[in-house]
């Protein structure tokens, strides 16, 4: 079936040129769907702030962004001439290792490409600074290589559990603008439809930041397939009329006990799919789980800024003010969780001994 | 408790003049709360838009403005020193209700006040046009009044079912911008605050058109009530969270067997009380209910423009082309209302005996 599914012709993310010199493509998903604007990504500052202000966004994404931040983040020390000791490059390593890891508090995926880069310097201590940036840009092309065959495995395992000639429900992004392949839950719908299971895709808009209409509408309408933009309000109206065969979303953090983390809303879903027996899908890659963590109301959540709600799309909707609640993430309980679907296997059902089974962890 | 609760300094609708020469001053409320501007409805033309693009709205509110529309819309037959006939009287106020009455096609109140009008005609077939003219005047005063005290009376009930000390969730809005007096749902909040039980009000934002962020966060900063805006996806957050001791919403039409037609998004609010225990009221006026419908299925829903959706505040943040759904409307089912709320009393629980029982019908 993956092999009926083509890569998306747009890429959120590509990197260009060598270990000293080259830089990170980034589609500016703030803009989209009205606007396709590239950042080029040539200072560890830029991609900072590009996943700081979800110019770059969904967790594998965030990761690949952060290892290909990495190599550009110690580019500064490698001046035509200059000689660079390993101290020197361990300590700048060290240094754009914190500042990225700081762009994002909620995200696992960074944490874990930032500790894997590190990783690489800490097995060759021997190895000269000039052949250990080399290495780490390697890494950060495996990272992003792994990343793309794991997008074919969860498409995969999604879409032989996703029904046919029914509406598939999905939340917030989490397609090739969130990953650097075919996306994570959106890699189930992809290839539910290249297999001809004749699904039509309603996605929830997701306030505050939209990226069910601005992002994943304009993915599911690039790859042709059949879909409808509905506020996160209808999701339990379409449900009730009888249009949803299941639903299908990401993670940006999931817990042993199989709590999945996940853009504000994602809670609501999963109790309307439980009150009207849906199935209710969870998609993630294995490297989104916190196994140091049992239960999802240990996950920090982060507070945003309250003009993401007092000002839709820039213009001011809310009284001078008012004041408001804006938590960027919630979780689905295990117990609301039909399957978790990782590039390991399959979760089901959802309990502590299964995710350690799948995991081999 | 209803005395210590004084009628907002704003003013929804508010006639000006004689039935001659007068007109209906309204508030424009697709500009607040950035700005407050009033519409001089001196034609029923201006009315019926006003209805049509919800400068004016909320189930009561239409009422009144369609009454008073009946009267300006009778305005032009009484030209200086012409002659009106009866007859003539009669076939313009047969054209003007007809007219108005395709302004909301879900909104129930509007047939009421209308059909309320027409009967004055009716019960004085003797009377002069100008005479009668008066007359309609006076009836179109008579449905204002009797909506102030249905709304202090909504407020009393409502505010006695209410816990203390506790987030109360709401959804669009229900206040004086949307009744001739202090509210529906809101009348219940503004009678709880006023005496003393310290609530905190959680308003649901209200996609697409944003009316409990624009209208209800602007009524409870006005009123002093302690509020919160969240987005609609963050009220399963906010109930998981502890935060919501209640739930409290208007209805559009409210059928025999208790089934609650309102705002999209109610049903979801719905379940989310159900899976939570948290109570859920619906408060509406008599008026609002339609006993020649047994079930919600039955009542027909408006479906809304797409820009509604793809545009927030004007701005496009959906794909051009894309493909949405937008009823405007769900219903709440009778089993998931913990207790409907009518000027007459309080159906609890909520079965048609009740319903029948409590409006002596």
């Amino acid at each position: 079936m993956s092999n009926s599914v083509s890569l998306p012709s747009y890429r959120a993310l590509e990197w260009q040129g060598d270990e000293l010199t080259g830089s990170l493509k980034l589609i500016d998903q703030t803009v989209l769907p009205t606007q396709l604007k590239h950042i080029d990504g040539n200072t560890v500052e830029l991609i900072w702030e590009a996943i700081k202000q979800l110019k770059v966004r969904g967790a594998p994404a965030i990761g690949v962004a952060a290892a290909y931040g990495i190599v550009v983040g110690l580019q500064p020390l490698f001046q035509p001439g200059a000689e660079v000791s390993r101290e020197e490059f361990d300590r700048q390593l060290a240094r754009v290792a914190k500042y990225l890891a700081e762009s994002r508090p909620t995200a696992v995926n960074l944490f874990w490409a930032i500790q894997r880069m590190e990783q690489v310097a800490k097995d060759h201590p021997q190895c000269s600074a000039a052949d250990l940036q080399q290495r780490l840009l390697l890494e950060a092309q495996a990272i992003e290589t792994e990343d793309r065959a794991m997008c074919a495995r969860l498409g995969e395992f999604g879409a032989s559990l996703l029904p046919a000639n029914t509406g598939i429900l999905t939340h917030c992004n989490t397609g090739g603008l969130a990953t650097a392949g075919d996306g994570t839950a959106f890699a189930a719908l992809a290839h539910a439809h290249a297999a001809g299971k004749q699904i039509h895709v309603y996605a929830d808009e997701t306030r505050p930041l939209l990226q069910g209409a601005r992002l994943t509408m304009w993915e599911l309408m690039q790859r042709g397939i059949p879909c409808t933009l509905i506020t996160d309000s209808m999701a339990g109206q379409v449900m009730k009329e009888g249009r949803i065969g299941a639903a299908i979303i990401g993670a940006d953090r999931i817990t042993a006990r199989g709590d999945a983390a996940n853009k504000i809303g994602t809670y609501s879903v999963a109790v309307l799919c439980h009150y009207h027996k849906i199935p209710f899908y969870v998609s993630a890659p294995s490297s989104t789980f916190d196994l140091t963590l049992l239960e999802g109301k240990s996950i920090p959540i982060e507070e945003r800024v309250s003009t993401e709600i007092t000002h839709p799309g820039g213009v001011q909707l809310a009284p001078t003010g008012a004041n408001v609640y804006n938590p960027a993430f919630d979780f689905a309980p295990a117990e609301l969780i039909t399957a978790i679907i990782t590039e390991k296997g399959i979760i089901q059902p959802v309990t502590e001994a299964n995710v350690r089974k799948v995991l081999g962890a």
